[in-house]
């Protein structure tokens, strides 16, 4: 059994960007998020922390940086997705894993399950979301991103 | 096994409030954290750290949000072995967990061990408390408030 | 099995302070991080925790704080080391541990493999690490300094 922390954060894009916001997988209302992908926080906290895990690198390692890498244009979903593959293909499957999100929005409550849903279904084991504010501190608590920190445990099954 | 990721923040209320500072389930010296509850970020971490390691929820989920919550005017110590006894419900048991207290103040270092045996007769588990700051940088730097990072495992034992 | 949290903070040091630049047990090009010791956040969030993981208390119970304690004048490697003898001393076996560097600088990417390798070698387990930024947001994206989260699992071996 071997443990991993990830973590990641990014700001919201302008209101006038007519960016969609998607987060934990699911679209949300509301402006999204930057990033060269889809900017979900918590799929990318996520990544890191199963890629940690299992000794496998991190995201930029699997997926490089910028706008004309692989994971460019790429939802959170899809990433986890392909995150879980080569795990696999390494002889490792992931046991657990749990992400908190950190940010004024959006509100994650009413959907917290239908997040939980997405993220498992994605990494193919049971993935917990909490969601909490700074209490109007810091740059989350300013309104300017959302961060998210995760945690995964890995099993090595051999290949 | 099954893992889980813990965060809060909480702003430190005005000096002139007259609120107890409870934290790690102890009473300190100094003005308090704002919060519905006591406040007690480092509780609160570990109830999000145990219920996400559990799939039930957080600390929303189970205690609501706001003045009229079942968490308002609660101490983490009663939210804590609420939290546990949930759990036991639910046929996990608290194996380990672990939260870092991030903040100016209180100086833990000399009841770090007195906060570590409250936290642990809450959970029922052993629980340890780290304690840092960040060197004058950021919300904690500058003396806003105090925020907590938990991780727990738990154990199904079957109902 | 026993989980645990780790996280610091540090200052970097004025451009013109000369103060060579250590992190995850390796040396970078650029301004230091300021500390009684080397500054290297990474290699004191890991010490925290394995540390708590263990039930050992924190890095300042260990190495005590400010300029004239253990730590002071001492590399994150040596710091690492003593705390897995201290860990073993006790029955306990670091097994996996894992930490996330957040900040601006150095970029981690190109020697991410040496800096698991320098820490995998002090602490005795696999310890992975992952790196990422905060998107220009906070203190870490002002370029103030670095932060690092980092967990661990230990097992309990027996003296």
């Amino acid at each position: 059994m071997r443990i991993g922390q990830g973590f990641d954060a990014h700001r919201f894009a302008a209101p006038d960007a007519d960016r969609p916001l998607w987060l934990a997988c699911l679209p949300w209302d509301g402006t999204g998020i930057e990033g060269d992908s889809d900017g979900d926080v918590a799929a990318h906290a996520l990544i890191d922390a199963l890629l940690s895990a299992a000794g496998l690198g991190d995201i930029g390692t699997l997926f490089g940086v910028g706008s004309d890498s692989a994971g460019a244009g790429q939802h959170g979903g899809a990433m986890l997705r392909h995150t879980a593959s080569v795990l696999a293909e390494h002889g490792f499957a992931p046991v657990s894993a749990s992400v908190v999100i950190i940010g004024n929005r959006p509100k994650i409550g009413s959907r917290r399950v239908q997040a939980e849903q997405a993220l498992s279904a994605a990494v193919g084991c049971p993935v917990s979301v909490t969601a909490t504010t700074t209490d109007g501190m810091g740059f989350t608590g300013a309104g300017q991103g959302v961060a998210a920190i995760a945690n995964a445990l890995v099993a090595e099954t051999g290949r």
